[in-house]
């Protein structure tokens, strides 16, 4: 059976009675987002294909994407829809170019090992941006490098990476630009008109503050076009979906239909907050004030501020031997705020997020938290061991 | 902007003001399943966790799996883990034989194709079940076939096909077996001690009466021991996603959390039914009351009563030529009766569904609903023009 929903001794909750999620999503939702899956949609009803129609012009106007671009949605987390931009854009005489600094990036290597796709790989290290330079390098070295893989954020570690700048780069050198934008989009800009790519995927569930069960692919139709029959599987298919989807207005398979309708929320939500510049204004707000809350705990962060995306912080564990991340979670927990573990593949350390329908009363209240669970604890000294100065390569 | 949810003139709807969905899915679902949506659950916290393990302890007891069996989800609609089963189990060296009487066979084969795997395929018309004898045949024929697949409710008929005879046919053989339960699990027997099989599929919103969002594959685990780098995409890789949610307790990818709580509340609902049993009767008993009231119209079935499944019932289209499929449609939405077109290849058909939240007050309203399109088209002739002897094949 299941452990109880609620503990009896949560100090703070949303409105519907549970923690504040500070991670990199799941996320808090609000309210009325959630209320759009109170409701049962059929999914080839017209209804619905509104609904679906909505979502995907919405998505384009985001990236001003205007007659150039589509979107083309698809179930499953956001990874279905990295693995389904590589399988379809890269085709099988192709080779990518995949620009590494943490989990998310590793993975594109792997999932292109799936497909069995030629790959270059350029990793640094956790804490270090993509190095343009040494993009220009490796395509000028290699004119067999079709495409170019960036993560707009790497969720590993909160880093923002240098999209804009590679995608001058990728261009000068004619090859072409695929981007996950998974836990970026929405909150930091990407304008078609000055990034110019053939693709950018996202999620439902991140910056635009909907539920998970959906990703999109917001691809330029003429690249778009010219993909058919790359892709490793029919479900994974973005021209086959796209092309189902331009003639019938409905998805090729049964679409998560209550995720669609919290999404449609969502996007009116993030419309009404001003997009993508009233987004970041208040996930920028949110770091600064859990960056210097910390700090003044002691906490120390991996990245220096002008590496770190206001998405998820990554905190560098104390060295003070009374902390114990489990029990700082656990404690965090019970007083309404749930924290993310760390990724890292060396550094001790955790993550706290910024986004979802989260301000600054719900950031101060979870200082308020993590002070009160650092005195229980009876940690005093919540300086790191030791910066790890290069955690890979 | 999206058109209006609800029309004026509606005169049926279910507890959330929605009209009834007499679907194959997204299906009318109860307002505790809705309800189970209502909240944000962090996918790595300890309660997701606890719900993931129920659902998948919960699913491998419908089939009386006990300690042989698996339940691996899967992010996606229901051909996603369709996918995902062919992908994992059927390696690069092997043979499948698909047993198609429909689209849903059809879908496996075209799958196959995209994974590049050599297919056998017995193709009978959509109103035949498969023929037992025509597989013995062919695996006797063709030693190198080494998985059959078989659908076991196809729901571009609503035919019942014989997955117990055929299972005995391929064990006697010596062959693995592959299951696609979409519109059946839950609903119609599936008995692993009785009917031997490696691997069955199907999806959170068919008969277990939860939303879409998430698949999964009820797997012998000797069987699935075996597929490790079987599969064409990371996504879709069944091993993966098992090993690591044994290892972590947790999903590889964010899994669709609330489509989860829903379904773990869908699958208590259906516990407290009285399991397939009790999901059985109500629907057969929805059915019989669907198609006798649609007869007493003069409407005929497409198929005779001993090949329909109580799922969805496919109705051939009248010959009275004041009858038109989308004003029918159109004016029973209205009424709150979502049906579901046709899907045949040659006749003109349409189909409704037995399956949901609905019993037979539903039904009986629905025909009412029915009844009064029918004056208003001023349609007095239901027969159809001509029942096709062979649709395809």
């Amino acid at each position: 059976m299941l452990a109880e929903k609620k503990p009896a001794d949560i100090t703070a909750s949303t409105p519907t009675g549970d923690p504040w999620l500070l991670t990199p999503g799941p996320l808090t939702t609000t309210p009325e987002v959630k209320q759009a899956m109170a409701h049962d949609y059929g999914s080839r009803d017209h209804h619905f294909i509104d609904i679906n129609r909505c979502v995907r012009e919405m998505l384009v106007d985001i990236v001003h994407g205007g007659g150039d671009f589509t979107t083309v949605p698809l179930q499953g987390s956001g990874t279905f829809v990295v693995e389904a931009m590589i399988g379809t854009f890269v085709p099988p005489t192709g080779k990518l170019l995949v620009l590494v600094n943490g989990a998310y990036g590793q993975r594109i290597v792997r999932i292109a090992g799936y497909h069995r796709r030629a790959v270059e790989i350029i990793e640094v290290p956790e804490d270090r941006p993509v190095d343009p330079v040494s993009v220009e390098r490796a395509l000028v070295a290699d004119a067999g490098i079709t495409h170019v893989v960036i993560v707009h954020c790497e969720t590993t570690t909160g880093i923002l990476n240098p999209v804009a700048e590679v995608a001058d780069i990728v261009q000068r050198q004619g090859r072409r630009y695929l981007i996950d934008s998974m836990s970026a989009f929405g909150a930091l800009p990407l304008d078609s008109r000055e990034i110019y790519f053939d693709a950018a995927v996202a999620s439902s569930n991140k910056c635009l503050e909907g539920v998970p069960g959906v990703g999109f692919c917001i691809a330029r139709k003429s690249a778009l076009d010219k993909t058919k029959g790359n892709a490793p599987a029919l479900t994974l298919d973005l021209y086959d979906q796209w092309i189902a989807m331009e003639k019938t207005a409905q998805w090729r398979f049964t679409p998560p239909v209550q995720v669609l309708a919290a999404f449609h929320k969502a996007l009116e939500i993030f419309a009404e907050e001003g997009g993508v510049d009233g987004r970041y204004r208040r996930y920028a707000g949110n770091c600064h004030l859990l960056v210097n809350g910390m700090r003044e705990f002691g906490f120390q962060t991996l990245l220096p501020d002008d590496l770190q995306a206001p998405i998820i912080v990554t905190f560098l564990t104390p060295r003070d031997r009374r902390f114990d991340f489990q029990d700082f979670y656990d404690r965090l927990r019970r007083k309404g705020f749930v924290i993310y573990p760390g990724k890292l593949t060396v550094a001790e350390t955790f993550r706290i997020g910024c986004i979802g329908a989260i301000g600054p009363d719900q950031i101060n209240a979870a200082l308020d938290a993590v002070r009160k669970t650092l005195d229980e604890m009876g940690v005093t000294d919540c300086a790191a061991a030791a910066k790890p100065a290069k955690p890979i390569g």
